[in-house]
């Protein structure tokens, strides 16, 4: 259709700057005219690299992920990659299937936030011959990449903040341990703060549910109609924090005059709702940045990973669903 | 190292039950042993088919996209399909290129909320070759086929809801209308409620901003900064209603007892806000469901497909925050 040869064809794919301008504009109009698709398979097969990062979220559903996505993507965009999401809902299982299914597909980097860095898929991710990142966990060393804030001293800080306010009576609604590595170090740290400030531990007061605000209710409802219910409830996240203050209403509670709440990660929804929440801050868009800058500079060095595992600050933000234990 | 033919392990691979079962255990753990991944890009020049559904999606951080995208998922899954997820920020620039990028990674049907079905996007899927579907959108023909509800009726039901409390100044905050259709709709419904009960319609009681939480401070100061501010504000999505009730409140304005405040979506988050969200229910998992039943369905029919516009149902939904004018 452009009157010229297959080999200047593939030239001006390949490298338009050897085809002269007058054929590049016939070919183009060409390519235009009987809309042209790039074979990307067959590129793939010819230079092995899709310029795609996979990212596995556990979730959709809790916008905190969403904000360390536009970090990644934002770096990731920057550097002409694109990226591929999957969402594996908190099942482990998933993880390591949804990993495959990447893998298969060429990504030429992972970033994943796993239920469990220490499980299965940490070898998977090993072995996988690319670069991968483990988001949001907090690894010390091994052979995987990861960045993440320390979860242990952010749930100690939550906790240290109700106990500051006179608070004795601090239960934990945690999201399920297994789906979540996170959540059991940021319960490590509020049993290291009961510990570390006298305050007796009391198992009926921690209760752990599944991610999920419709998971909330049951979690509240056997906290608050315990003999001696709590006067202070740290939640493992925000989504859950809220949950928990829509259902302290339902009970006819009110945040804080009755109860304290504090979350974790300080999704932007936290300062709109009433009353605006007290939470650990993550900085979950640098965190997202830094993942991706991880595996693309990998790339850059032709794949090789020196593992790193990168810890940033994260910050006590005190609003108003915290209050002082004299005030109730 | 299993000591079998090359052809031997391809006849595993693609007819495991002309194997015998031994030669097959064989196989199997030497695969096992060298960590083989099976060659997806091969694989695909072989069967022309991926079992992958590419989906773009207009922002992760507004969750009604979540449960749609729960729907879609569940039903892929159930027939044996992958979900690959792109986000598209509202920007149709990057819609277009998303697609194709989804295109040219060989995804075997797509599905789209795109921020103007009528826009060059529907051109590039009526050509894509592969199933096509719009989410979120009513159209009511065309090539491309869609699922959505009625978002002109939305709007006039909200609105109508306002009017019937006794309202009669009355203000939309609209996600931008170049970002949505689904927003220009229901600002067609609003005008038209206006119109048949007899409100004059005030340009400056329509403030349209881009969507995210972190817009609606602007747009609620120039709402009740007017000389005659609005008695109550439909929002054009669930977040941005929050939005406004969380800008409300640091007016020093209380809903609904000084503005009702109306939604559109109903997310999960709308029944734990205080107060709790009056809005437009949208069956958004089924939304998501029928999307991914419509590509399947015409992959089975051998990648023919019937366009077909599909509007289901919307509700009121009647909570905390609208009241009537006399209680103001």
């Amino acid at each position: 259709m452009a009157g010229v040869s297959v080999a200047s064809v593939s030239r001006f794919i390949n490298s338009p700057d050897k085809v002269r301008a007058e054929t590049r504009e016939r070919i183009r109009l060409a390519m235009q005219e009987c809309n042209y698709r790039y074979n990307y398979v067959a590129k793939v097969f010819a230079t092995q690299r899709t310029q795609t990062i996979g990212l596995v979220i556990p979730t959709i559903t809790n916008t905190v992920f969403a904000d360390s996505t536009r970090g990644l993507q934002d770096e990731a965009t920057r550097r002409g990659y694109q990226v591929l999401m999957v969402n594996a809902d908190y099942d482990p299982d998933a993880e390591g299937e949804l990993v495959r299914h990447l893998l298969e597909r060429q990504v030429d980097g992972l970033v994943i936030t796993a239920s469990d860095p220490h499980g299965a898929i940490a070898g998977e991710l090993a072995t996988a011959g690319i670069p991968a990142v483990f988001l949001y966990s907090t690894l010390s060393e091994g052979p995987v990449s990861s960045v993440g804030i320390d979860n242990e001293r952010g749930g100690f800080d939550a906790t240290a903040h109700l106990a500051d306010l006179g608070h004795e009576r601090i239960a934990m609604l945690a999201g399920s341990f297994t789906s979540s590595d996170r959540s059991r170090h940021r319960y490590d740290g509020y049993r290291r703060c009961l510990s570390e400030r006298g305050l007796e531990f009391e198992p009926g007061l921690v209760v752990e549910i599944p991610y999920g605000l419709e998971h909330c209710r049951e979690g509240v409802a056997r906290l608050m109609e315990a003999a001696q219910p709590p006067t202070a409830i740290f939640a493992s996240n925000d989504l859950m924090a809220i949950g928990v203050m829509g259902e302290l209403r339902a009970f006819g509670l009110s945040v804080p005059r009755d109860v304290s709440v504090v979350g974790f990660d300080d999704v932007l929804m936290s300062s709109y709702v009433a009353p605006r929440l007290t939470t650990i801050r993550q900085p979950v868009y640098e965190m997202g940045r830094r993942a991706a800058q991880m595996v693309l500079d990998a790339l850059d060095r032709g794949g090789q990973s020196v593992p790193r595992h990168l810890i940033l600050d994260h910050e006590l933000v005190v609003r108003e669903s915290t209050a002082s234990l004299r005030r109730a």
